[in-house]
């Protein structure tokens, strides 16, 4: 643990726990990389996989910046799982319910092919598990266009923010004033072929909802959430 | 337009008309905040609410952070909707489609207490209409104890990446794999009431879900998406 990762407000809620970071690191699939570029900090979304204490980050939206970035700089990756808006009975007290994972440190950015092809299947199976082997392989020449980052999970941390407003058991819990909270969850929809589509190609078996059981579903985008 | 806002990656996706950025800021409501702390990039989330150019942060998470970094340090406010996940013929060409917005500046932390009111109004109003008159109001204590920002629409970006995998019409196309798009939504699931509530209290009709046609929903968070 860092200064930087100290959690400085409401402490409860943080957790270094590494189970935890891996849980909301494997939530989600879109990130925000911060970094800094002309004297000021930017930040852009991008999406990452999870293999085991390492993160790969694609770096599609964010190459030329990161090409043209210092090597050895320090980013910034945040995970955020927005899980509800809080209504409070005053309006001091309302919040919004997320789990939060933070990353500090120096990403590497792979140029050796063997690696390069790790991180991007790591990637593709924390997305869509099952399109790696389906899809065609990647070339040489579109591998060698392509920006895969690799950053290590040694400086992070985690904060989780859930359940009913606070302000219950104080005064204004005498407020004719309803509380509670509207959780909010990511679905996927019905998917749309793409209109070049081919006839008589189907949608593959891995591609399907496995169904909203959570682990049942070879979908991680669509986390079932903490309930 | 500055050098930082130029699109420089797949430049046809890119926009600078305002009613654009005005839209994906309106579509959501959890904003990355970046900043520089500690000589390195951090990358905090916090919600946030729009009135004409101007963007209001809140600064819960950031507070302690916000108060030791500099004044007049410049940050980077990200928001991104994620939409779909596009399934290409190949691996190089599967991508995500989403709406980011990014604005550049340097934030003016409140002070002004009629200031900081109509920061918390603009926030409040974005995330759940309705609320501000419903709920008690802030004691000057509160208002003393919460962080706001105020950050000008002068700088900034949008980006819109949509439609299916651009990969149809090559030699790709020919390939027995299907392509196409998975679209993603956030949606709200029925509200749950703080065990705390008192009895009688039932859900004030602001709150209710207006429907699911855009539009008719006071829920912006339900951002009913671009189709």
């Amino acid at each position: 643990m860092t200064e930087r990762t100290r959690l400085r407000r409401l402490p409860e809620q943080g957790s270094h726990r590494r189970e935890d970071l891996h849980a909301v690191l494997d939530a989600g699939f879109v990130c925000h990389l911060g970094m800094e570029v002309e004297g000021g900090p930017m930040v852009v979304p991008t999406s990452y996989g999870r293999s085991g204490d390492v993160l790969y980050l694609h770096g599609s939206v964010a190459s030329r910046t990161l090409r043209a970035a210092k090597r050895s700089a320090p980013v910034c990756v945040t995970v955020t799982l927005v899980d509800g808006v809080v209504l409070a009975r005053s309006v001091f007290n309302h919040s919004v319910n997320y789990r939060c994972a933070m990353v500090f440190g120096v990403p590497e950015l792979l140029t050796d092919e063997g690696d390069k092809l790790a991180g991007l299947k790591t990637i593709s199976d924390h997305i869509a598990p099952g399109q790696w082997e389906y899809a065609r392989f990647p070339s040489g020449k579109e591998l060698a266009a392509t920006t895969v980052l690799r950053l290590a999970l040694d400086e992070a941390s985690v904060k989780v923010s859930e359940g009913p407003p606070d302000d219950g058991d104080g005064p204004d819990g005498e407020l004719e004033v309803w509380a509670g909270e509207i959780p909010l969850r990511t679905v996927r929809l019905d998917p749309v072929a793409d209109p070049d589509l081919r006839g008589g190609i189907d949608l593959p078996d891995h591609l399907r909802d496995g169904g909203t059981a959570p682990g049942a579903t070879p979908w991680r985008v669509l986390d079932p959430g903490r309930r």
